[in-house]
């Protein structure tokens, strides 16, 4: 075994190994899962068992075992998929297979500056902050003042909340940052707001229409042309899981079919 | 409008605006697209038409339009996806949809330090050097020595050389840096590598498997249930295009229908 | 309008316009669906309403409307997906996506000779009689004893009694009758049974394999190989409901995803 | 082995087991299959091989092997799948999968008269007509009077004419003929011809449309509901090939995705 590349910069450790005090840890048990916040002296219900003490934890490798009663637990590190799956919800949540997508085929990177149109319960929010991170930001806008409290609380909880900007905004009103790379947009009626989007973005910026329906999506792809946008694509993801057993491996047998289209655009530019 | 958290790190201003010498463009046309990298005084040779020349695009915005005697083209800033896609390839590619999924659901994020066993032609390790910029990296080995060179020149044509290393290994060897956050094997025969890989992981990390039989996963996921893995789930993704047309939006005739099998576990520490 | 084919066969008045003793109605209700036998003077009880009379029913025309006290219903013709999807069950059913699928494939067809292994609650069994009708017949056999009296009960209430022999039969035993057209199975090691099936089945006669894993229809495509059979080819049919509504249509949120893989075959024959 | 029904109708033997002049044949190699219609003196021209002489193959079994110099090839009888997918065409074709389908939710069965809406190249025409018989016939219309020569050809050489009436017509205009048990309309506008359908049809009668739009089944969903119409279901199959292989079993890497959209309803009597 050799290595073809020598270089300076891989002294890395990679991410914290041991658990601390304020980390959000994903409790997992073969049946149920609990996304907790680690704080010393605060203890974790546990149905017909004894208590679980928090305290216990700080210090321990991600991936100690724990044991409540009858069953077996571990402390994991919640992943960005754990953190969306686990969200506290008013609303429906867009799915990890969805962000993790999107993301990656509109350019929602490290230092992105994204404009969210639609917070919902904040699971998209969630995982662009953690995406632009350290360097990038995340404005989020909802027309209700009551749903993103609950967005809130899963932002800071994940600790993200220094990545993310919350506002309140009213259907086709201007927005008062303009430059953003990305635009995501989670709202029935996303058409309405083809141009002051596409006044806040960058030229060569990308938007993302996230709708249930076929007409939505329609109805959107016709805007984007409309206004001048290029690259109009639109693509569904089908998640389907397996069970991997030995002698008996197949489809499991019911699945969720439908999530949301999801439309993409280019803002061109000229010449 | 008025914004309900006040935060005084958004003077954010996101990606660069302008094209750079030695940024790499997708060069698009409505039936052609080209990734390039930029550099002063070369041509880009057009079919058919004068070729470009891309000393013009330096300093001009990401967007742009540039005409080639009968066709419309723009200079887009290329995502990961695109990366991917236009990568350079020998052998097969792992498809945006799968990296982007693993990625989000084992924990490759920014800072983390991943173990690829199977570079291939790189794809993956595209995806995710991007993602653990800059203060993580990607450890990537494969068992022919022919291979990486494609990987190595799409890695550094992206600029994301410095996040990578490349090494060359016989199926079983022994890893010499251990402590991984996430291992990643893209191999023909992935349980032969389960107890290395246990080794090289973190306590409480996660290992993903990307086959494409059933065969394979099933195999892989005994191999990781007796080697003491937990949470082993295994999913597939199916990505649906869908043309977006005025008064007659449908599924696309014809798609990929499968590419790999993904297969997820983590390591379970001790009490 | 102009006839381009002048046919004297064709003063054919279809299927039978109305409702008579005996026949099986499918009692259709927005929220409620029963499959009911017509019997003079018997009773349909409806939940919070008067009971239905029956004998209002005879010589109406199907597709009739009845009021249920709050409730507006309508006397519908059952179709062969509504017999099996409504059959009295103790096990899995096929379900008939699946079943006109492979009828269709392998030839299950007015006049032929059917055998079937694995008959579980009738509803393939149901649907074959139904095809082969009225010159063909279906020989269905299963392991155990009592499940057929389930199967026997769909299949008469159906009147398709005639065209069905029920047998009870040990896994590997020989059959007394042979010249089959078609042979299907639908059990869990149906590879120990391809070499009484192969002298049971007529020479260029199709076989179909029905199993819910990928390891049976591996393990059953390889015995049929060595066996000497032609055309091995396998397939699943994904069923997605779609909603079309004004203005929001898409597809239905949760679907059955997986019910089995199918695999065919023909007995090949000598030069 | 015992039977438990005693049956005196089961002297069957099922369809013929030899080959005679005037079956279609489905000639079957590895890697080419042809459809020919047997006839004495006729040769099947061979790449690179001796001819094959259909005199040969009058009086073989179903099944039998034939040998075209360095390859082996079998005489099969065609099912119905074969005919449909082997059809002439100057159109698209319905799929067998979207035929059998249908024909057995929307109760096309045996005895049935059904009215078809767009011949196009008949492989509809040709799966419904096998199952109508001997006792039923099909009505096909089309607006076009050169598309059905081709329908005509298919539905002749598979000896189903008896069971077929051609007729040309113009959009909307009246049926002369009514009282059918099942309309299937395979038109682009399907919702103009919703009131003349309901007037053929019987009361309980099912009407199927299909059609690869949504658009088109919004719209056609929404016309069949004004019209009174009742039990308005929409649905998409898809079929997935799998390659079941010693060892390495997985779905095909690439499918048809999209077909049709089926839409069914049923007419409503009175009470």
């Amino acid at each position: 075994m050799e290595d073809m590349t020598a270089q300076n910069t891989v002294n890395r450790t990679g991410l914290d190994s041991c658990i601390r005090e304020r980390d959000l840890v994903l409790l997992w048990f073969e049946k149920v899962t609990y996304l907790v916040e680690v704080v010393a002296g605060k203890e974790v219900p546990i149905h017909c068992g004894r208590n679980l003490q928090m305290s216990d934890w700080i210090g321990k490798e991600w991936g100690s075992k724990v044991i409540a009663q009858h069953a077996e637990g571990y402390l994991l590190r919640p992943t960005v998929t754990d953190l969306m799956m686990k969200a506290s919800r008013e609303s429906g949540i867009i799915y990890p297979k969805d962000a993790a997508y999107l993301m990656m085929k509109a350019g929602v990177c490290s230092g992105a500056k994204v404009l969210e149109i639609g917070t919902g319960s904040g699971s998209l929010t969630t995982a662009m902050a953690s995406m632009v991170a350290p360097t990038g930001c995340v404005w989020t806008y909802d027309r209700r003042m009551d749903l993103p409290k609950n967005a809130h609380k899963n932002i800071t909880r994940a600790s993200l909340g220094e990545y993310v900007v919350f506002g309140q905004r009213t259907a086709g009103e201007e927005f008062r940052e303009t430059g953003f790379d990305v635009v995501t947009l989670d709202i029935p009626t996303p058409w309405e707001e083809v141009e002051v989007v596409k006044r806040a973005l960058k030229t060569g910026g990308r938007v993302v229409s996230l709708n249930p329906t076929f007409n939505q999506i329609e109805k959107m792809a016709e805007a984007l042309e409309k206004a001048g946008f290029i690259l109009i694509e639109s693509v569904e993801l089908l998640e389907r899981p397996i069970l991997a057993r030995p002698g008996k491996t197949r489809p499991v047998q019911r699945m969720v079919s439908h999530t949301e289209f999801m439309l993409f655009a280019v803002k061109a530019g000229e010449a």
